[in-house]
């Protein structure tokens, strides 16, 4: 099998390979497709988060008359009260392992005037981004290799590595269909696998599928009939493309078919790298656990004690996601025109690739509703996988080196986040800068013909 | 046993009892004493670091002109340097696992000019502090209970904690005797343990000791010849308070005896939260390792990826602490100023201090060399240590639960790090502000000896 990181680590000699020799490869530089790294690819960060991080790193230059000029009133603003919620406005002192007070205040606030439910700030612990997250709530799900983790296919390969890493078992099937789950769930049982938790990225990664309201129902239905921990991964909850899809949190479903905290738990992921910020590199976010035990909650308080306390910075703007600028405030036009900007360009970008995908022989390609991602499926020909068996390689890393190696695309195969026995798939994000969406496309289309026609049987 | 935690509570219930009721207990303020997290005791940050900081927060602000008036020239200076190190400038995203390459080159540079021996920014890890080093090398190295981590006592419980966490085995010793660690080592083997690796802190935790030259060179002899990793805590390195010792790290000591790669392997840790920066809440620092097979490098940095990168202000901070300003850099005085002030103050905090306690009845201290602790050992009466018992807890533990009601001063238990059968003491930072010490010495001394009356045989 070709691992992602050999995909990236091949793309990264290619670089190197351009850079020393221009001209040595048909393409002049590489497009990195293969992660959810929008500033890696010149997304512009979001100028109020940044403004408020620094005068929250440097409070000195707060009431000096040269930083008006610099920064929007607000973000002033929002700087002193954030370094009122914190002891002492120690911006480097370690805090409350959970997380600062007064930032889950905050962050509470903001779930409760999402989903019109309430949020306990004592239900949030902010993390150094989900994946932090993912490992705390995975240490303490798995006890044993007896434990097991439903991870519906195909699926971000963090939560695979991660119950691997705690010794877990990994019971996976196709998709959220409730009948689906359940055979996987009775096929686990017969294997004397105690399934402890549902794992559902919602919008999904690698698909890019915003589950309907009523499947989200049946999830909930699901688990609390099982006695299932529900890990809602809802770290796009902002990337959502179309227009006849809305975001709802698991939370918020579950709390709309009256079940409180003794008929479900459920654990909500959010993280700073996603959404219209893509603040991926300053490692913020939170969880909200509901439904938990003070004994788990406990437990749960004493991993994260171990560390001591997630980045102070990751901390802000992760309060900053949950309660950006308002009407009325001197940021917010042009906070409204950035992000605006920035999903809008998303949905065009996704709708792009969505139909050059769908335009190719062999392709088909879900619609790209929300999230970083399309996962198109590639219907290739019996002599293209005769041609990666030869080379040793799944047929969709084939594809992928081929395509990486023709038009310097990287994608990651489709074998790397599970799929249906004997489909091949690869992931794309919808990244690229837009005014380089069309050479992606035509590369890719150009490619694919190529490929196509290379190995027609 | 009343642990860390129960202590930390039992001084937030007393601290909110004192704001809603002033005058309800016999002092007006919670001083905290049990933990190394000086900006929480109003250490004010380095300008220079943060002004860094901030403008590679924001750098949309580096070429305006009012940023002249607020930043100084070499930060503005080396916010440039840094941001062109980072591909695309761009600081929210991910980076290379390992962190920057850019900043590993400094950092890698900073150990070089530190101990005169060669550095390679590929044996740098960056990470969010050192606690997830040291939990990702305890991970790596305990592959079951059969295997264990020499730590000699007392020690900092980060370790048996990962330790535990990670489901390994913890000899223990005294001290850095050569011959008693021997001893520790073949009781060890022979109850079928696999010992793995030795920790060492230096400057020490909890005790302020600076290993001498010779013993430094002793544990590297003794390491190579029984075949262990050295982890060498080493995030105090800047905290030395007396002029007749030096801070050497491993390292250099081991490169000095001649030993290179292949003879140790060999793991620094370094942390953006001690020296005089006490940067905690920033969560910067990394590991060098060196001495490792190219498959255990590859393992580390398959267990670094699975978090993506650790945080992108924490990284640019560790390069900082390792390439302060210099001499001629326009900030080279005003920072020198900051970082005398801070270590000559904990200087004179740390001798007062450990005056004060070898002045008490009973109480003998290890001198104030270097970190930030003391650790006075109690020589109780028989009647104190009954009346620990009847109340089931350590006889430490009773006297510092006592200390917090009747004084307000927060220390931490010699049982939560290990001690001789049958001695007591407690870990107390040298970090309140100066002009409380005078005040933390009067409460204490007043306090011993009527607890030495109390309980007087």
């Amino acid at each position: 099998m070709l691992s992602v990181a050999e995909i990236v680590t091949l793309a990264q000699r290619l670089q190197q390979e351009l850079q020393a020799n221009p001209g040595s490869h048909p393409f002049d530089e590489i497009l990195y497709c293969n992660i959810g790294n929008p500033q890696s690819l010149c997304q512009q960060p979001i100028t109020f988060f940044r403004e408020v991080l620094a005068l929250c790193d440097h409070p000195a230059i707060l009431d000096k008359s040269e930083t008006q000029g610099l920064f929007s009133a607000d973000a002033i603003e929002r700087a002193w009260q954030i370094l009122d919620q914190i002891p002492g406005r120690a911006t480097g002192a370690y805090s409350h392992s959970q997380g600062i007070k007064g930032l889950r205040d905050t962050i509470a606030a903001g779930i409760e005037s999402r989903d019109g439910f309430p949020a306990d700030p004592n239900d949030i612990f902010l993390t150094d981004g989900a994946s932090p997250a993912v490992h705390m709530m995975m240490q303490l799900l798995i006890r044993s290799e007896k434990d097991g983790i439903l991870c519906p296919i195909p699926q971000y390969p963090l939560y695979s590595a991660s119950i691997a890493l705690h010794g877990g078992t990994l019971p996976t099937g196709w998709g959220l269909e409730i009948s689906e789950l359940k055979k996987q769930l009775e096929a686990a049982n017969s294997k004397g696998i105690t399934v402890r938790a549902l794992v559902v990225i919602n919008p999904g990664n690698p698909t890019g599928q915003v589950l309907a309201e009523d499947n989200q129902q049946e999830i909930v239905e699901f688990c609390k009939k099982e006695g299932l921990v529900l890990l809602a991964d809802e770290v796009y909850q902002e990337n959502v493309y179309v227009p006849d899809k809305k975001f709802h949190s698991f939370k918020k479903i579950s709390r709309a078919m009256g079940y409180d905290e003794k008929d479900i738990s459920l654990v909500s992921f959010q993280s700073v790298s996603k959404g219209y910020y893509g603040e991926c590199g300053k490692r913020g976010g939170y969880m909200e656990l509901t439904g938990f035990s003070p004994d788990v909650r406990e437990q749960v308080y004493k991993v994260a004690s171990v560390n001591l306390c997630s980045n102070i910075s990751g901390q802000i703007l992760a309060s900053l996601v949950m309660n950006p600028p308002k009407v009325g405030d001197e940021s917010y036009e042009s906070f409204s025109a950035e992000k605006d900007g920035i999903l809008s360009s998303l949905a065009r970008r996704a709708r792009t690739l969505e139909d050059a995908f769908n335009s190719l022989e062999g392709v088909t390609c879900n619609k790209a509703e929300g999230a970083m991602y399309l996962f198109p499926c590639l219907h290739l020909h019996q002599k293209a996988i005769k041609a990666a068996e030869a080379a040793k390689i799944a047929p969709d890393a084939f594809y992928a080196r081929r395509l990486l190696d023709a038009t310097g695309i990287v994608v990651v195969p489709g074998s790397g986040f599970g799929q249906v026995a004997g489909t091949w798939h690869f992931r794309c994000t919808i990244l690229p800068q837009e005014d380089k969406i069309p050479a992606v496309v035509s590369r890719l289309t150009e490619f694919h013909k190529g490929f196509m026609d290379e190995f027609r049987d």
